[in-house]
């Protein structure tokens, strides 16, 4: 085998999409990768008050539910224990019906009433007997139902947010294409639902070692849209005269620290609602020299079997025809 | 009448959009159906863990009223009897004011004054009255209040999904169209709200019986938007040269085992999003050489009548003129 | 002055949009109306279940709230009244606390601790004290809570609907147009909200007399999109030779029955969503020879003043330019 | 250093998307500001009742929290005070367990029955006992869970009303680019989330002077649109002889009166909503000869740290390379 004498570009004329990623040029080769496996970027903002940057409700709605339950019971409590030294100020005697005995019994009272006032649960054993102490409750009740509406809201707003589970495989390939050679990947739906109109735009990043400059360089696709999404979807960029990455070594990519940037849209059925991924593959990532295994197969009763945990599956192959 | 010799394609040149579809080529020609009527695709996920693919949401959202009610109840019950449960072990007699005599019935009292608790009703002739049953029962309610907020959600998200009660003819039509001939389906909204800019689009699968593959084509149609949709739409697909049926016979619709998939989508004036409904006609849906009869009329008061019922109605009409 | 003499076209060639609009044009000439000032066709479904036809959703989203609290306030009744008699069927004696001494009054407060259990407010002067009540009270509450649940849903859902209140001229006019003239409306945006992206269509329905059909034609606008709509938009169709109504003149406006369709389209910034709107001007509602006045101008202080009150203002112009 | 002597364009062919913004030329050319920081344009709306213009949900949505807990609570004081009447109409005997000696005593035990009643806490201290009393309770009831379900709905719409924090820069520049110069400003996403298919669309106002008129243009960007935004993204529009402000000195913007009006859009990855941004540079915020400094720099762990306090830096640079 012999390797096709591909002309190393010199002077590769981008096109104006490169600057599309709105990611300056001039950062560091050294810099690890630009996407995480959970699609957010290596960015961190400074310089304005941390308060304004993060937006609470955008916080509520993607922490972990550890975390969202901890806060939960933490207001609740904070909350609760607020009132109950109110309750406490104006005299645990306003309280009809308490079985309190000591401080502590009537300031545990106290807190039960005031967390059965919050809730509306309200049984009613204890109960507001005094001006200030009904003033409390009938305060702590609307605190109680607006705190329980921003709960619900936000519970919705966690359920409801449309969260695709994209399978990606996890090497991109270098494989063969009709005469010449092309960059691959696979993907597929990991969930049962229905995506349609499905959308992929890849970007590729790497060193400029002449200018010291990080490129970024949209990839054409051979097909970038599809409309039903029901087996996986092979991605394919053709290497040819048109793109930065013709005639590049295995070594090459490795020098230039490339990185394949991946933005993935679809519509989700259930969800009425757009859906994105982001992706990425590293050089290291890149195999050199290989070809997609199928990941599935048509069962007797005419079913097709998609076998998810077969979507990183590849072979090698040799990338060039032996010449001589 | 004489078949007009339509010359059949030896060596159909497919354009880029036939590997829209996202399906391999090399299915099994015995598959019988790529959707089902109710839209989804016969396909099965398999090799990564089942929880993983379905998400909670999705499945509460779509699932029948049955099992979603089902599914309450159940928890209904199996939360209270969890608490129940706690109230038991710390003592019934922290309950003050129950009724229970007997063992079950102390557990019975436990367990009406824990429903009492989870949904906040609090009667309050039973109430907690020692400081575990206080500590239970303050729990108790944020969860109930939690669980049916997540309730709340999840009914909203069922009764707001848009539904889209698209109507299509039972088959599709070889209808004659000018001087040649068309593949034609009906359709029309069978609900009275309003469905603006319409799209169809539809792919054309057939197993290709020289190489055995199955090929996809996206099949272009005379008119693929409209703007209203008060009506119904007839949808043409014109047979000719650059359409892969071209020249077919119906006996060879049934060998190449030909399914159309079609993809609707509109924007439903009521929910403000957008509606996708799948559909798909197999080749012993396609009926050869008929048209379709015609499904309004307009009254005297000049008000038009759209007969639903009448959608897949057709009569049958020569496809060719007769030549000699 | 004199008319100029344009030539009438006698075939007429239409262009594929004609079709866009999904009507059939065989209906009938003496039709008022196809768009009614709420935005509805003129259309009437039948042949299907009538409960297919309404979804309960679409319904309750888009009904009065007249309508609207009249259902819930009957449900709630008759929901309240099924459990009343339940609680009745199984013995008021079951409820502690009771009042009622004769069988009505037994009724009623088994009627008003109905309410107090479905809303959960549960006072507890009345409350469960047998099995068959606390079951039945048990059941009662999730209920309620379902409902509420639904209630609540279907509120948010009639406050969140984006209605546009787009303010359309009363009359639109054939204007002097450059060297020719045109078709012209005026619209504004009766909210103080910010719509953008505001995009118009309009089609052009008429009785092709020599044929006996109806016939639709989308017109071009010179404008069709606008990014901002602080102020009023003047929507101008061109008559030209290239667009249908070219050389008509006013009485051919109603001998052919002519009817302007628009379909208005903008994304609201406040909800965040597509907001559609649609509108019709019937031949008897174009005025020949006119043009808008101003609607807005501005004050000292250098704010715009638009007056949505003049919206349909308008002054007689004469169309062509006296030649001799 | 010698300006080069760009022509004067004297008869500015103004292409079609001038009129894009909808807004009629011949405004006043004192007129301040057409957009306000806000996102707001200068313009009021008359001549149509004033509760037209606002929708309640539109002001409730963007309303400050001040203003929207103070009409909750003005709301929930009212609502029980009218309800309060009622019980004390009936007669507050009708209430047992109330606690109330003289009027004001009654009235007060009435008031706060009616707030338990209205949230559904009900404590049962004080319970309906008459038949006046309970089917006001009962109303009441409706009428509080309704009322909480508004606000449940106006706190979740306020919460996931999707709000982003863009960053411009104070000022606008013009900066050289290549052999000639631009116009530039700056942008960055202030919050940590991400947002997607950035959009920007730039609008040219100025005062026509020869004709009196205000004029708008649509401003060609090098680059309109942008799939990520993790880092700061430079808008530049490149001053050739395309564009109305070729050839215009500092003093000739000014004498204009020029803004330029600034239309952002993205996809926002968390609410899964299309966000909007408005924003405005008037002739006093560009700053002629400038270019700006960079706003980020890698970290050895190869983290990019982007500094969002010096999006507005620049330094001046001359604009015109020396010639003679």
């Amino acid at each position: 085998m012999k390797k096709i004498p591909f002309l190393k570009k010199t002077n590769p004329v981008l096109d104006k999409s490169e600057q599309e990623l709105g990611l300056s040029r001039k950062s560091n080769a050294n810099q690890k990768r630009l996407i995480f496996d959970d699609g957010n970027f290596n960015v961190r903002r400074t310089g304005i008050n941390p308060l304004n940057i993060a937006s609470p409700f955008h916080w509520l709605i993607t922490s972990s539910w550890t975390y969202f339950f901890a806060i939960v019971l933490g207001s609740y409590f904070m909350v609760n224990l607020f009132f109950t030294v109110l309750y406490y100020l104006v005299g645990v005697d306003q309280l009809a019906g308490h079985l309190g005995e000591d401080n502590w019994g009537k300031f545990l009272e106290a807190f039960f009433f005031s967390a059965q006032t919050l809730t509306t649960v309200g049984y009613g054993r204890i109960s507001p007997a005094g001006l200030a102490s009904n003033v409390i409750a009938t305060f702590e009740t609307l605190i109680g139902l607006l705190g329980f509406a921003v709960g619900t809201g936000i519970m919705y707003g966690r359920f409801s947010r449309p969260n695709a589970n994209i399978i990606f495989s996890k090497n991109a390939l270098i494989a063969p294409y009709k005469d010449g050679m092309s960059f691959q990947f696979r993907t597929a739906n990991g969930r049962n639902n229905q995506l349609i109109e499905v959308e992929i735009q890849i970007s590729f990043s790497w060193m400029d070692l002449e200018n010291n400059k990080r490129q970024f360089n949209a990839l054409k696709l051979e097909t970038s849209k599809i409309n039903f999404y029901p087996l996986n979807w092979t991605v394919v960029h053709v290497i040819d005269e048109n793109t930065p990455l013709f005639g590049w070594s295995e070594e090459e990519l490795k020098q230039r620290d490339v990185e394949v940037l991946v933005l993935f849209k679809a519509f989700d059925d259930v969800f009425s609602q757009t859906v994105h991924t982001r992706f990425s593959y590293k050089y290291h990532e890149i195999i050199w020299g290989a070809k997609f295994k199928p990941m599935f197969y048509v069962e007797e009763n005419s079913q097709t079997i998609l076998e998810l945990d077969k979507a990183s599956d590849y072979e090698l192959t040799p990338l060039y025809s032996s010449i001589d």
